[in-house]
């Protein structure tokens, strides 16, 4: 147990080679539904097919008019214009803009032949039919040209755009109904450890109920992706290389939750040895909690070494299992990549930590005087009932030995 | 269509009459299996049945010991205990530690009789049956008390506690398989506007397609409740009656995204009067984009008139609609309720502002020089194509005229 970790690297290097050894791993691809396809990220470029929105619109309602026949409007000096009719919601008219004319239209309404922009309802009165304009426009003004929004044949969305509310809309907006997407990568999820039980047992003296299952699955739900689970494996070699073998056979990914004892953390190494090529990456992590963690890759499958205390393998699940699945899901690691959700607060208490490891401490969150105050859960953080309470993380860096009461803290929200 | 924003209100009191008028609504329950509840919401506290991790065990690999016999060792005057054998994981054992001996343990292991501490096997040394420990250990090192993850009958979980991964390792941890949580609201969408055609339509000269139906029921969908879309209505009282009622009794809530025209508003807010009381609470906001903004509720159901732009309707979705389902979908509101997650960026541009409204920017973002830096994207901030291509939003509140080159900014990560 000892030996193996004496080459514990950072969180930073652990990550940079797990995502370098999954560098040239091609997500699969498959076509759905724009409107189905909410979270999921484009496998190829999107160019638009077409302007929107394809023709000359109102962006008020109005008067479309010729703006040269406002010009030196003002209150009290208003400019009047004959109205001579109405544009019709949702259809092209035959209507003409002579000079002196205006014609009224809704936010939305084509431009009529002639105008080349609207005057706002709110700078006009109607007598009869007279216009009287209160404020010049602009040519262009109050008006989306045929191609403002989107131009017909430029870059729409880039591969690796994931796809929110927004862009959906833009696609739909487009007549683009299906695209082409990556799959969704599969994450096999072992639990090993003869201490465990099925949750939905009742343990026997000295058994716990496997908690990693549940929490694993959840997670990586919660990521974008499908979980899948192999159940629990108990502290035997072939076993759990068969179970291994299979996983990774039928999955993108492998995460193993260790069983606690040193003898099963052998032989998940052994393990791992024997799944493929280059194997074992990094070996023990400077992390608290999170110490044992093991990153691998085999034959171009990512297996990470989980530590089997549910709170520990939730905070390695976030540190190193979460960035992978961003990439494995086919996400460009633009500038947003893996930032947490974050609210600044000030610390009710001291924090002291070991200098030489990342420490994630978890805290609970209250509303004080209009300020947000983040008070450290006492208790072990490897405890799920102290993580399960929090709110959020706060982070005690490498080269820090501890952080101050009343300081500023960036919280890490956990969702 | 002017007279009908003589009386804008702040998005702050847009929502808290929304939320005021729905303060009553309980939402309905349902039960569920622990490990499918992942981001529901529990309906109930939830007390813990039982202790975790139920027995004392150790918290790393080394040697249960009396923490008495180790008093004063260090490295060079080690303390010297007998191994009189090894803890099986999962089992508890007859074990008992006597003064002067010492028992091998791993993580996890049940602390035999006798131990109150466990040596970590990096501060010992073995010989044949002689253990050498260079570090003294207090009582209750190193070990976790039967009660000490989580101790039963103590509240776990209050009422409206969102459910995540550490949230169900908690439950199923302690035997929790099934839980009682609010049913997901159903939210009801109508799409209105002359000019509309179904997005997988060819639209003729003067029409678009429906973006509206498309976003925002993935828009709530991303919120965490279910949409149910009644297509597109179009700018008919008679119509829109009808299908605005078959939406409030079949849902939780209902957004009716107006058409653009002044004719349809009317004819929404009227449509709107008849469904119930009290009817509308809010017409109009002091924000851009956003202002046409109807807020309603009808005889115990929120509803929400959304702006037919498709990039105004999302900004009034995420600013007004999203803490509405938040509230519907039973979340306890505690200090995070709401927060959006944002990051810091410098501004690369100078943003203009009219006071007394607020005003959203969408910008987008890249890192250059380890700095992320915002630039907000030329363009109308209410065209779809601008709002697909950001990566947030900056705010500029009602007391500012604008924002400049080089401020820092907070901006909200649009998902």
């Amino acid at each position: 147990m000892v030996e193996e970790f004496l080459n514990l690297v950072t969180l930073e290097e652990a990550l940079r080679r797990l995502l370098d050894g999954v560098s040239s791993v091609e997500p699969g691809i498959e076509g759905i539904r724009a409107q189905e396809s909410l979270g999921r990220v484009l496998a190829g470029d999107v160019t638009a097919p077409e302007d929107l929105p394809g023709f000359e619109r109102s962006s008020m309602d109005g008067f479309a008019v010729r703006a040269a026949d406002t010009f030196g409007a003002g209150e009290g000096q208003p400019a009047y214009l004959e109205v001579a009719g109405e544009v019709p919601m949702g259809k092209s008219s035959d209507l003409k803009i002579t000079p002196g004319r205006a014609v009224r239209i809704s936010t939305g309404g084509v431009l009529p032949e002639g105008a080349d922009a609207v005057v706002m309802v709110e700078d006009t009165e109607v007598n009869g039919s007279t216009l009287e304009v209160n404020k010049g426009v602009a040519p262009g003004e109050n008006i989306v040209e045929r191609d403002e929004d989107i131009r017909g044949g430029t870059l729409l969305f880039e591969k690796g755009q994931a796809l929110g509310p927004a862009q959906i809309g833009a696609l739909v907006g487009l007549g683009i109904m299906e695209v082409e997407v990556f799959r969704l990568p599969v994450v096999g999820i072992i639990s090993t450890g003869d201490e465990l039980v099925p949750a939905d047992e009742v343990p026997a003296p000295g058994k716990v109920r496997d908690v990693n299952t549940a929490a694993l699955c959840a997670s990586v739900v919660e990521a974008g992706c499908r979980a899948k689970s192999y159940g629990i494996v108990e502290d035997d070699p072939d076993r759990l290389l068969k179970a291994s073998l299979e996983a990774v056979s039928g999955c993108d990914a492998l995460l193993i939750s260790g069983g606690s004892s040193a003898g099963v953390w052998d032989v998940t190494v052994d393990v791992i040895a024997r799944l493929g090529k280059p194997g074992v990456l990094a070996h023990g992590i400077h992390l608290k909690p999170g110490k044992p963690t093991l990153i691998a890759v085999c034959d171009g499958k990512p297996v990470v070494g989980l530590p089997g205390n549910p709170a520990s393998a939730l905070a390695v699940f976030r540190e190193v299992v979460a960035p992978l699945l961003s990439r494995l899901r086919g996400e460009s690691q633009g500038a947003l990549a893996g930032r947490h959700r974050t609210i600044e607060a000030v610390l009710d208490r001291s924090v002291a930590s070991t200098a030489g490891r990342l420490e994630l401490v978890p805290v609970a969150l209250r509303e004080e005087e209009g300020r947000v105050v983040a008070s450290p859960i006492l208790g072990k953080s490897s405890l799920i009932g102290t993580l399960a309470r929090a709110h959020g993380n706060i982070r005690v860096p490498e080269g820090s030995e501890g952080l101050s009461r009343g300081g500023r803290v960036v919280v890490e929200l956990l969702e």
